[in-house]
């Protein structure tokens, strides 16, 4: 890593990293039992591990994704050097085509891109400075957007989160989480609420874990006991990260956070989505365009291999919802804030 | 069984029955695995069944609880022959404080205590008759509430229900479960969701067995994802059973209806509460004194024995919440229907 990341650099673990040629994804289906990273030289193999969650979050698969970029241009240049342009090709598609509801992965893809047609010679070099500047670049605008989010919280506040948008999802740090932690260090933050965001658990593994290791207090609690929460608490915010953000800041999120926003706005909790500008995506008009990942039915009759429900039932697992602009009060990026979004304000800052 | 009951039974198991003496439980732990019917003939090792959850539901409790009062009579007589109104109250303490929130198990035990004063020598004989008309009246009431609430849906419907409210939460048949049976039988239901329910997966393990069983079609979706398939899919009602409904009309019922009922709310779907009158209970004015259980945080932290959160987490688990009656449209019981509830309606048809 280098200065600019070191300088941040605040979790003794990493989601994604690069060492000695290879990437390293810490294993996040294992956490918090086990601690156990996992070396990738080929782009497929980073393919199948985004799809199968070893790593997870829009903004860490990003920076995967930018990464395996990398490993499939080296990859490329071996078997056909100066035709790795169109070498390179099939490992791009099966990379861009991982998961479809967050855009960072094909932002990423689509930033290495960029750099193609300046290179000379061999490109593992030159693509590498650039995932890295990505990575670093994603550690700084989680710590710009945890400064602009934490000025809006108050003393004593309690917060809600759904499932994990810390370090664990991002370059290091977090979107959400990098808020709570920044609103934490300022002495605002009293207890955060972890919903534990079936079917995966993030909340109950990964955010819970995130912020047990930063000594920051928090509760976890089963999805639909949030309206429970918040009627029976002072909660200040529901602060979440994002997926995609799209032109009328329409917000796609893990499945559950339209069903938070909705109990947020019958009981006057405000809501706050914390996530980097290349989350954003002004290609798509509004959230109704979205590609919603629906996933395997057995995430959701099945606990590991344990069946839950009868043989034979049907079941549906949308890995996503859809919470409409009107129900967010503020989006936050490392690029400025968006108070009650909609086209007009978002082509302002994004356009 | 009487033939009041022979009548009536469709499903080809039981939840609570009496054979040779014994009360006999179907354990809904084990469900959809396993098929395994407990005995028992102490009234305390019943309380620890209702504790333990190996029989739940309202009214299921309820008759499980009436019952055990004949079991607790019969070990009473057998120790303390004349004297057993005495002997008997500590069983009667240790069954009536197991659960809290379920009125219908106080209210059970209630009507077997008004028959004591009246009893001439062995007690059992007599109880048990009342006991096992408690438990045909409550199958007698859910046909009726069935029959009721059906004529409230019309052709085509899909359903959204949570927990179990089925044969398995009753005597039998079910109440809202009991609905959804009368509104098939008339070729009104197109689909039911059920929502997993956590932490107990009563939706993913219970009604989705209940309802394959009656060859119902059902699909399973977990808690969070209900707002997201109120908007995708046109949905006519929410329908769900009740713990205890209070004198103003706001209802207690299993931990996320209250989520569900707001998103409800938000999305124009009717919200309708089965439940015998046996689970209003007038003396207690509104939602907010209705005791809410909390229960044990490694239901939330574990899957079984498997642990899912980090050791040393925090965790709440209420078993719980209150819908308040300006979110719901209908209450629905043997006795009549209440319409948008309010104390006046409630005083009128309960009071």
């Amino acid at each position: 890593m280098d200065d600019e990341n070191l300088e941040f650099s605040v979790e003794a673990y990493s989601a994604v990293s690069w060492n000695a040629g290879m990437l390293t994804l810490l294993d996040q289906r294992k956490l918090p039992k086990e601690i156990n990273y996992l070396d990738y030289d080929s782009a497929i193999a980073v393919a199948v591990a985004i799809k199968d969650m070893v790593v997870r979050g829009a903004p860490a698969i990003g920076i995967a994704g930018a990464y395996a970029v990398v490993l499939a241009a080296r990859s490329a240049w071996q078997e056909a050097e100066e035709s790795w342009r169109e070498k390179i090709e099939g490992d791009i598609h099966k990379l861009a085509t991982a998961r479809p509801t967050a855009v960072n992965l094909n932002w990423a893809i689509a930033e290495m891109r960029k750099l193609f047609d300046s290179i000379e010679g061999e490109p593992e070099t030159a693509l590498l400075e650039l995932a890295q500047r990505i990575h670093s670049k994603d550690i700084a605008a989680n710590h710009e957007m945890g400064r602009l989010g934490a000025e809006l919280i108050t003393a004593n506040s309690q917060i809600i989160t759904h499932c994990n948008a810390g370090a664990l999802a991002t370059g290091g740090y977090g979107t959400a989480l990098g808020v709570i932690k920044t609103a934490f260090k300022n002495g605002s933050i009293k207890n955060v609420f972890s919903s534990e965001t079936r079917p995966w658990f993030q909340g109950a593994r990964l955010t819970s874990w995130e912020l047990q290791q930063a000594q920051i207090p928090v509760t976890v609690v089963i999805d639909s006991a949030i309206a429970s929460v918040m009627i029976n608490n002072k909660i200040a915010w529901l602060i979440v990260g994002s997926d995609r953000i799209a032109a009328n800041g329409d917000v796609a999120n893990k499945i559950g956070t339209y069903c938070h926003a909705i109990s947020a706005y019958y009981h006057g909790v405000k809501v706050m989505i914390v996530a980097p500008s290349s989350t954003v995506d002004m290609e798509v008009e509004s959230g109704a365009y979205i590609p919603i990942e629906n996933r395997g039915k057995e995430e959701v009759t099945n606990f590991k291999t344990t069946r839950i429900a009868p043989n034979d039932i049907e079941a549906i697992n949308p890995g996503f919802d859809i919470t409409p602009a009107k129900l967010i009060d503020v989006i936050v990026t490392e690029k400025g804030i968006v108070h009650n979004p909609d086209t007009k304000k978002m082509l302002a800052l994004f356009g």
